[in-house]
């Protein structure tokens, strides 16, 4: 039923979404936008996309469904620009990692049955470095992808429809989706995904200052040390929106791993040190 | 030259070191204890040694090199023993994580021409879970074996040449060695080896008591939360001799991890954050 598709942002995740399509066996076509035309004309070499638009406006109002994999505020800003162009025969989906602003969005300026349908997604998929180059048709394969749409969304058959066919492609490209409220999305990625990214890059910027003078030290640490800084490598340009967008759910989740930290600190020869090391060990019990 | 190995401690380790050192073409016998018969049988099984000692000092007493794969203490309490029953025929090493008081103790009771030799050695090899089961013939393939030797040592000649024997070893067993100050050792383990663990301990019983009650949570994460906790399965019994043996520099080392996690969290919403990202991003380059 979904013909035509436009990715709005042709990096990592956008590309990957064109090459997953493709190899769960899309049929239709697969428009592509992307704010640097290389990136753009990257992922129209790998296949991810059969054409490559200038006009991202266009390419959306002549498509069924629009997947935007920029960064949040431009996906707000997409938002907006798309609400006042398309129609209930369309429906817009986005993949960014924090989800209140633009659910938000999303009951504002989707969602009634005279308008374009928006469900508001996060597949938690990704690599420390960005760009079309590094895409992945099996980058979501046993990955969760989660929606945090509006149970209150009034859509036409049509949208609505369109919704459904929409994750059904999510299914195909292999990942598991899960439904949960906005703020609720915000608050766990807060936990298991925005922490475990600035830890490692507080990590990673502290040893840089402690121990970069000496690069071979770095082969001294081991696999213990490369997994533990590996996201120490993503960009501030992929982060910049999350921490701006969910700035009170990571403030709670690094002022709570810093009192952690001084707990095992102070704690170092005292019995408190065992029952520290077994409650990480249930967390990682199979 | 070496013919008779003895490994005191058929943990990961130990196991590994007798696997290693078959897959590495020694010939010679190998002779195994473990304070626990059933880890011992299963180095036995697997072929890392080809007898089981009752007796560890008689077993070291009649091996030309031993290898004490314990934890740091039971190391020590070797150290004491040893040194009584061993002389100038003899060599004997250690893989401990930290090296300052066992080099202490190997100048006060090895390495004079009278005496047996002990080379203090640390393979920055290991996992996060323990056992001989586990063991692994290339686990030290890639890896940095560090000798904090003692400048000062005065060995026999016979000693000597079996200190430069089991260097040899070390080598055949495809890991890279590096000799350092033991006092240097700990300062640096402090930071690529044991911050990495604590702040993983840390992160997993935080994210235990935040998200524990709900396991399918877990899977949300990915690879990233799977890297960022995986040693939080590592066991207390692996690392309390290290957490009393190494107490001021890890204490140093997480609290300026606490420091650096703050100055993240009070800018997170200014340009002080992308500096971080960009040290961070500096340790990471390739």
């Amino acid at each position: 039923m979904i013909e035509r598709i436009a990715i709005l942002g042709t990096g990592l995740l956008g590309t990957s979404v064109g090459l997953a399509l493709r190899a769960a066996r899309f049929g239709g076509s697969i428009v592509g936008w992307n704010r640097s035309p290389e990136q753009g004309q990257t992922a129209l070499k790998m296949g991810a996309i059969d054409s490559l638009a200038v006009d991202p406006i266009e390419a959306a109002r002549t498509s069924q469904v629009t997947v935007l994999s920029v960064p949040i505020y431009a996906t707000l800003d997409f938002m907006e620009k798309l609400a006042r162009v398309l129609g209930s025969e369309h429906m817009v989906t986005d993949v960014g990692s924090t989800k209140r602003l633009i659910s938000e969005a999303a009951s504002r300026l989707y969602n009634t049955p005279e308008r374009a349908a928006f469900l508001p997604g996060h597949p938690m998929a990704g690599k420390e470095r960005g760009g079309a180059a590094l895409a992945d048709a099996n980058l979501f394969r046993g990955a969760v992808w989660m929606f945090t749409d509006d149970p209150a969304a009034q859509r036409s058959p049509h949208s609505a429809q369109l919704v459904k066919g929409w994750c059904e492609w999510v299914a195909a490209m292999g990942a598991k989706t899960l439904d949960l409220d906005p703020v609720r999305h915000d608050e766990l990625v807060a936990w298991i995904s925005h922490l475990p990214q600035f830890t490692a890059t507080a990590l990673s910027a502290l040893l840089e200052e402690e121990v970069g003078d000496a690069p071979e030290l770095k082969d001294v640490g081991g696999r213990a040390l490369r997994e533990m800084t590996r996201l120490g490598a993503s960009p501030y340009s992929m982060w910049r929106d999350i921490a701006y967008t969910n700035t009170e759910a990571v403030d709670r989740a690094l002022a709570a791993l810093e009192q952690r930290l001084a707990l095992l600190r102070e704690n170092l020869r005292t019995p408190e040190l065992r029952n520290q090391f077994e409650q990480a060990n249930r967390f990682r019990r199979e």
